[in-house]
């Protein structure tokens, strides 16, 4: 709305106006206020948390890297990479996710075996959509699992953390639909899918989350070329879903018998869900046979989240989406990508996922816009006030000693204040204690402390004034009125 | 050096080589190690404990502005801008500090008073010393407050936080050098330099901490066609430094107190100076004339903060510069820079600190390097162990049990492990707690619980193995055998 009034104004003024600064941040960006901040890094901390239980280091790539580590990593998507001028010297363009900086990292530090995590803003030329969370600059936050292990053990691992993680954010239901590519290309094989359009029909099953059946079968026919023949077995297989028996059943089908790459899959599933079981999430993970995943890069387990509960709701009515669309986190196996780095073609096996944090973040904004409760911005615990003016210089020692005791300290920068406005700036800024000091006050020794929350007051010696504020920290602390 | 190998490689191999990517991170950047980033987070979280203990929010921009929105802001440094390529749309530029970003925000949304801390990368096209710590990619930490408030007060405060973080960093002796720009202009004016000459006269006195006078007076004189009279009293005002006294000193000079500036800045100043002293922290500010600061936009006080011990030797040696030189943070007043984003000029005055991260994450680093102590990456507490071949079910009970505990907690990728690897990654890694399982503890409902740096292990009831891993965990936290 600023912006808009700002620029209509600049309009108004014409030629003058042109000299002015256009006041927006480019397209596709936003800043974050405080308040977005305080969710941001509330989200962070939850899902780091989860990643540091789980063992994992983080890394840090720059926000650029040469053009040519991003070429050919995309496919059709390329044309959605930032370039960045030609001001002599390499040519560069901002990174477009957290995965292919992951694999550069690995090839060119020989690193054969890593479990880390890297949160960090990516950047695509695409159109935003920002009632639905989706801009150009936007944050990724991947876990990855690198090394050559036993047959699904990182696999469950990513899983089990995606339910941690959407349970720990309390964000209500979802389901974590599972799938294999090599049981996708094995089927696609069954059907009588030409190898060269694996890829393509893949793409085209990938819309079925968006998109209805017999519209993603004339995409396949009649765009595509496909024998519809071929196209209404496909059709058959992706309604299949469920659990082990799905698996067990598959497992039986003489068609996908015939295909090495199907009946791997198969197996790589079952042991999956097994795994998922003694994890206690079997219950949050479905198999899935339309799930495709848009990615070319993935050759093994793919899997993604989705909302299913009262949220899933909310958000499909704020963003005008159907429910279930969209998923908050997503991710598979890909043993191939590192290889492309290296001199030698050395593979090093990955599997990984990417949590929406940006989809999480709205819904959280979202959740606390709801709220009756105030969120904080800032931490202070303690305000100190004079009762008279002319108290700067003692107001300053008294700071000066609580910020010296860790003790989460502010004031006013204005010499004189009214002890009316300074108690409403700590009601306003939910400080719990607020600190007064008079002239009564210094010369009896004691300063007066005043709990906002109960309006309760008490005097305290200056000496002790910091373990009084200590101790009535902890009581709000553990009465839970606090922050 | 592994880019160099592959560089020589490439060209070994010749055009075969030549299709093959260039394995490294652009001119100027660096990604990273998980070595690095435990010590950056270090450095970042006792940085933020401060700005919070200040009673600080924090915000985010994006990474790029429009380009507009930094032109006319840097002076010759413009030319050091990153631009993005124009691929139809907004033409846009990468930030190349924190603190225009910070004014663009504050005039688009109308804020006319904060306290906000920002940490993130800006981007410069310098030529990079990267020996010294300097990238074309680094991070910037700056703390700002903005706000129509009495004189000084927030001041002081921005120098009290240097000193705080500094202090609280362990890395020796500092002094902030305080100077302020009112007094600078006074004393130019005072000495008879022309007004259009104050800026680039101002400029050849910031280089007086790595250049001796004479060949700054060379400047001034050859270069920029100063009087030299004008400049021999330049030269004997710029050696004033010290405390009060040196304010008072100065407050009853002749040809200084002709000048409206100049008083207002000593008076300033010895305001500052009280305060500082209030704070407790006067006999770490010292008043300096020949301190200038780059950029153009300060209007008031002007600060900087230089290392004074051992650690500045060590710096200085590492480095090949002199000691002392390259400041740990810096910052002052600029109460025009908001005003020139706002459509009617409306001012807010402003004062923050830039704490020099990057610098400080060089001597961080080289001060883990010469520590015996091994630095680990991971917060891992518990590592869990099969006895034997085919317990990998028993483990993922194990574990999964352990997380739900939120126990930080790992375990092999691999369905069989030798008991021997297995302690002996708990010992490279410094995990802390090693948690057996096999046939005959699974017979007994129990479990072992070993402690990697005593070697002391003992038997405990499966049913209460979280309670026992966190009463050692907490006894070895007391010892201070942890991490």
């Amino acid at each position: 709305e600023e912006v808009n009034k700002l620029l209509e104004l600049k309009k108004q003024l014409g030629d003058e106006g042109s000299k002015k600064f256009v006041l927006k941040t480019p397209k596709g960006t936003r800043d974050f206020a405080p308040g977005q901040m305080a969710i941001r890094e509330g989200v962070f901390s939850k899902i780091i948390a989860c990643f540091k239980r789980h063992g994992a280091e983080t890394i840090d790539t720059p926000v650029f890297e040469l053009k040519e580590t991003l070429t050919g990593k995309y496919g059709e998507d390329s044309k959605l990479i930032y370039d960045l001028a030609d001001q002599g010297g390499e040519l560069l363009a901002l990174r477009y996710d957290l995965t292919v900086p992951f694999a550069r990292y690995l090839a060119m530090n020989k690193v054969s075996n890593i479990k880390r995590y890297h949160i960090a803003k990516v950047y695509r030329r695409d159109n935003p959509a920002m009632n639905r969370g989706r801009y150009r600059e936007f944050y990724q936050c991947d876990f990855d699992i690198a090394g050559q292990y036993d047959l699904m053990l990182p696999d469950a691992e990513c899983i089990k953390i995606v339910t941690e993680i959407l349970s720990s954010l309390e964000i209500g239901d979802f389901v974590v639909k599972v799938n294999h590519r090599k049981l996708l290309d094995g089927m696609f094989a069954a059907c009588g899918v030409p190898d060269d359009k694996f890829r393509p029909i893949c793409s085209s099953v990938d819309k079925l989350d968006k998109t209805f059946w017999n519209d993603v079968r004339c995409e396949m026919v009649d765009e595509k070329g496909l024998d519809p023949k071929a196209a209404d077995m496909i059709g058959e297989y992706v309604g299949f879903k469920g659990g082990i028996g799905q698996v067990n059943e598959l497992l039986t089908d003489e068609n996908l018998k015939a295909q090495k790459n199907a009946l791997e899959g198969l197996e790589e599933l079952k042991l999956l869900l097994t795994y998922c079981e003694l994890y206690g999430v079997a219950d949050k993970v479905c198999f899935d046979m339309s799930l495709a995943r848009g990615l070319d890069y993935y050759t093994g387990v793919i899997y993604e989240a989705v909302l299913t509960g009262s949220t899933a709701q909310a958000v499909a009515q704020n963003t005008d989406e159907p429910v279930g669309v969209g998923s908050v986190a997503g991710g598979g196996r890909y043993d191939g990508l590192v290889g492309m780095f290296d001199s030698k073609g050395k593979k090093v096996p990955c599997v990984g996922v990417s949590i929406g944090i940006e989809r999480l973040f709205s819904i959280m904004e979202a959740k606390a816009a709801a709220a009756e409760k105030k969120l904080r911005t800032t931490e202070t615990e303690v305000y100190v006030i004079a009762a008279q003016k002319g108290m700067v210089e003692e107001r300053l020692k008294l700071v000066s000693a609580l910020w010296e005791a860790d003790i989460k300290t502010e004031q006013s920068y204005k010499k004189n204040t009214k002890m009316l406005n300074e108690f409403q700036y700590c009601e306003q800024n939910g400080i719990p204690l607020a600190l007064i000091i008079g002239q009564s006050e210094i010369e009896n020794g004691v300063v007066k402390l005043k709990v906002m929350g109960s309006r309760e007051e008490r005097e305290v010696p200056r000496a002790s004034m910091v373990e009084e504020i200590r101790t009535s920290l902890a009581a709000l602390r553990s009465n839970g009125s606090e922050g």
